[in-house]
């Protein structure tokens, strides 16, 4: 396979659009990847639309958002692109890479990993910045400039993180349940510890609640959404959306965070929700006010 | 576990409602059965609504229409329930029953078998009927005298004919891509001789272009919706609509038949239509005109 050669593995019309699967040989990762792309009806070859990049959680793949989420029948209303990855390389023969649910397969955290036998591989930060997002912007009837970024949980922590350290790829972003500190919960010390080393002076680059906190202007005057359910058994935990809020006041960044009583961590809570975080997305990327 | 008694397995918020799963031992299939249940916020103790029971297609379960369909967003709206059965009985040990897709386990077909060794515990038209729906009407704010019947190809081919054979039960009825004819395709067939013996003049009964044609009058005045793809592998084969769109116009049973340019016949096609066929539910089963 050609690294920069897009294989399609499958085509279904969706509202109007069209939903597609794809392969590829990403040559950050070193191996095959999988990611999903939802086209509506707007996107044609010299109409650009804006796109959104949704990160998934622990043990979700490129399917999970586009099957489970709802998104698209909000994505074709308004004109956005939607982009889904896989959550972690598959087939790197790490050894133990498969033994844990929030480590390994499936939980790439959407860093880079500096520590052997991790660093090979697990590099879903620089695929997705410098890999995969040029190529779709290259490939496909999308804007490079109106791209937002969301996710949820594992991948909330993803798209605050990742829109912190590339703020000149994202217009916009927002979380559905984001582990918002990780280096001050079990799955974000365990997961860095695993790709970063035991030093936690490494894990503050990677940390939503730390990145906000070394800022002095606000990265997203836009706002950023989170929403989080207060039914969810992660809360407590693992997520700490309450630092995040804490940083975001201090730096002045503008938060709108809600929380929600009777929801839990799933995606019948994302699906609820979706059509708001897309309508956020949109006031950014789009021109209407 | 007592016939009568509903075992909640999970409880999730939902669109300002309620997702449910249950399992209850089941009289009429003999066995332990599960079914997924959506209550709208309208849903509440004096307050009755209607609900509409959702048959899916071969393989799929209780799960599939309430994690890939995306209604529970216009259930909430309308103020209409959903409920979702399995597709066949689980752990019935007839031997052979998990060797086909198309047959036995995931592919009940929603009639009761005649034939041995079948006949025991695949009765899924008695369980629906005579069981499932008398126990939700009791046991949760639904309304007995207001429940609608759609469904997904097989589950298609089980709403029109259950509407059919039960008109009494049954206020309003559609269909995504549903086996119109089943006597007349190979997965009715096999069915059907598996089911209900070699004899074709037995099948008649459940197909639903045959009980069409046996009519003298309109037995939904208020119309039938179904849609289809034109993208559709097993529409040529296996799904022949032109055939009950033949049997409707014979007796003047008012139908709307929306063919569809380049969808296919999976869940990204049911999400795309799913709205309207709410609304086509609502519109009988509702005050509103």
């Amino acid at each position: 396979m050609n690294p920069t050669q897009l294989e399609l593995l499958s085509e279904q019309a969706c509202f109007g659009g069209v939903q597609r699967y794809y392969q590829h040989a990403s040559t950050e990762i070193g191996l095959p990847m999988k990611f999903s792309v939802y086209l509506p009806p707007q996107a044609q070859p010299g109409a650009r639309v804006p796109a959104l990049l949704y990160l998934a959680g622990l043990t979700c793949n490129e399917e999970t958002f586009m099957t489970k989420a709802g998104a698209q029948r909000w994505a074709a209303e308004l004109g956005l692109a939607l982009i889904a990855p896989d959550t972690s390389p598959r087939g790197a023969a790490v050894p133990g890479e498969t033994e844990n649910w929030d480590f390994g397969v499936g939980a790439g955290f959407y860093l880079d990993a500096s520590q052997a036998p991790w660093a090979t591989h697990y590099r879903m930060e620089s695929y997705l910045t410098a890999e995969l997002l040029p190529l779709l912007t290259r490939s496909l009837p999308l804007d490079a400039g109106r791209i937002g970024l969301f996710g949820h949980s594992m991948g909330g922590h993803g798209a605050l993180t990742l829109a912190l350290r590339h703020g000149d790829l994202f217009k916009s972003v927002s979380a559905f349940a984001p582990i918002c500190a990780p280096s001050q919960c079990p799955w974000g010390q365990k997961a860095f510890t695993g790709y970063l080393g035991a030093d936690p002076s490494t894990w503050q680059a990677h940390d939503a609640t730390a990145l906000m906190g070394g800022r002095s202007g606000t990265p997203y005057p836009g706002g950023i959404l989170i929403d989080q359910g207060l039914a969810d058994k992660f809360l407590a935990g693992q997520l700490h959306p309450h630092l995040f809020e804490a940083a975001c006041a201090a730096v002045r960044q503008p938060l709108t965070l809600r929380r929600h009583a009777g929801y839990d961590h799933g995606y019948y809570f994302i699906a609820t929700f979706m059509e708001d975080h897309l309508k956020h997305h949109a006031r950014q990327l789009l021109a209407w006010a």
